[in-house]
């Protein structure tokens, strides 16, 4: 790994060497607390360690398809293995699956299609989801883990810039977050970002619900469409359906110049009941 | 397999024993013509396949995220393998992935955690996604293989009655499908169809861009939310961004009482180039 940003140096991962079976690669990393959600590591950040191992073993470039089913929540500041298993490798794409583990007990299982992504801006979708308006950075509030009731790290690392209104705890009838994302120390976003970039937003359901603490994953899937072109993102989140203390939220991400960059789904629980 | 049903008879598996190592089952199944697409079996009907094993091996009886990868198309009329590992069983969900193989190759590769759903109606979602309207059945259409340039043998197993608009190609300017679907044999709906009942309308981008034959799905996700209650079911299925050959398609199933059941969304290819 070349780039000395944050995280690229965060995820990155080395082969161990006379581990390998066929078609089987483990990856030695670390878990660093600087993406935490209070305690425990953010989802789309273990994710896009697992990515970062994928990428060392597909001779396609771009995650287009990554979906992790949260086993137990991860370690911080702690040793990881990633164990990638080659499923297929064809002439489009590449399909893998992998585990990630930290003392003895798996954590992460994702399977992935790789493949080769276009610039934004090279060529024109035939359909597409366009990008909202939204109040200029400045005007808007940064993210805040007072309003959801938790220390949050992760913003050591992204910027998060929330119009007001989706800042802060309760202040809306439906359960959506839209705003503003950039990685804090002037990394540029790119497709292996992009799982952290969906994961990183308040809890669509806090600002309709309020204060629910920590909303655990249990399964997220990313697609990216393209590669974004340079500086402050677009993102959107919103619960579709919320029952039986389980909700799905969709996410869409668009780049600075409008053009749509990845589409995500998560399933997740609700663990405090929303105050009544 | 006490269901004399099509459905329950051509998804059946039997274990293999003798095959086991620990975590891991083998079952043996056979691939029928009767869901095919043209010569290609529904994709959503090989990972119903999948996750009729996966309920072998699971102590949680519902499917509530599936995520297949389609790494080479089935072979219809012909024998599987199913091999089932159980990545991990917690208090609420039961973690597993699944490959099936045929002819030594692998075909589908599925990651899928399953729960146990309430019914429709036994409990009030927070927030849900309401049901479109729709014509009343007998002024719908049957869904034609002619209208799509394709033989569909699927439609022996399922009815799918479409709205004018939705059943002819080129006659939308979105790509969007609406319609009914049921089994035809009478077979009531249930959390294990949703894959089968997600994949089984006309790709919406046909409605939009005309006659475009077959599109093979990369990946497919399917989140089931609750237990359908009998009848006919309805569905929504539009794709949400086309660039580069490959499109994402979302999709909505709602039970006869209204109900939200399952929520989709896949990354297919466009092989054939919209006439223009």
């Amino acid at each position: 790994m070349d780039s000395d940003y944050q995280f690229d140096v965060e995820t990155a991962v080395s082969a161990d060497e006379g581990s390998s079976e066929a078609n089987k690669t483990v990856f030695k990393t670390h878990v660093t607390r600087h993406y935490n959600i209070a305690e425990n590591p953010n989802g789309g950040y273990l994710a896009a360690i697992v990515t970062a191992a994928m990428k060392q073993v597909s001779p396609h470039p771009d995650p287009v398809s990554v979906n992790t089913h949260f086993l137990r929540p991860g370690s911080a500041d702690s040793d990881a293995t990633v164990t990638v298993t080659l499923v297929r490798s064809g002439r489009s794409v590449t399909t893998m699956r992998a585990t990630l583990s930290q003392d003895g007990k798996d954590r992460l299982e994702v399977l992935a299609t790789f493949g080769e992504l276009s610039g934004s801006g090279q060529s024109e979708p035939l359909f597409t989801i366009a990008a909202p308006e939204l109040p200029p950075i400045d005007e808007c509030l940064l993210r805040s883990g007072v309003e959801q009731g938790l220390n949050l790290p992760i913003l050591s690392r992204v910027d998060i810039q929330l119009p007001a209104q989706f800042a802060l705890a309760g202040q809306s009838d439906e359960a959506m977050v839209r705003g503003w994302i950039r990685f804090g120390d002037g990394r540029e976003p790119d497709s292996h970002a992009m799982t952290l970039f969906a994961d990183a937003f308040p809890p669509p359901v806090f600002t309709a619900l309020g204060n629910i603490g920590w909303v655990p994953t249990i399964e997220l899937t990313v697609h990216v469409r393209r590669q974004p072109q340079p500086g402050w993102m677009k993102g959107q989140f919103w619960t579709t359906d919320l029952t039986d203390g389980r909700f799905v939220e969709d996410g869409l991400l668009w780049d600075s110049s409008g053009a749509l960059v990845a589409q995500s789904r998560q399933l997740a629980m609700l663990l405090t009941p929303p105050p009544g």
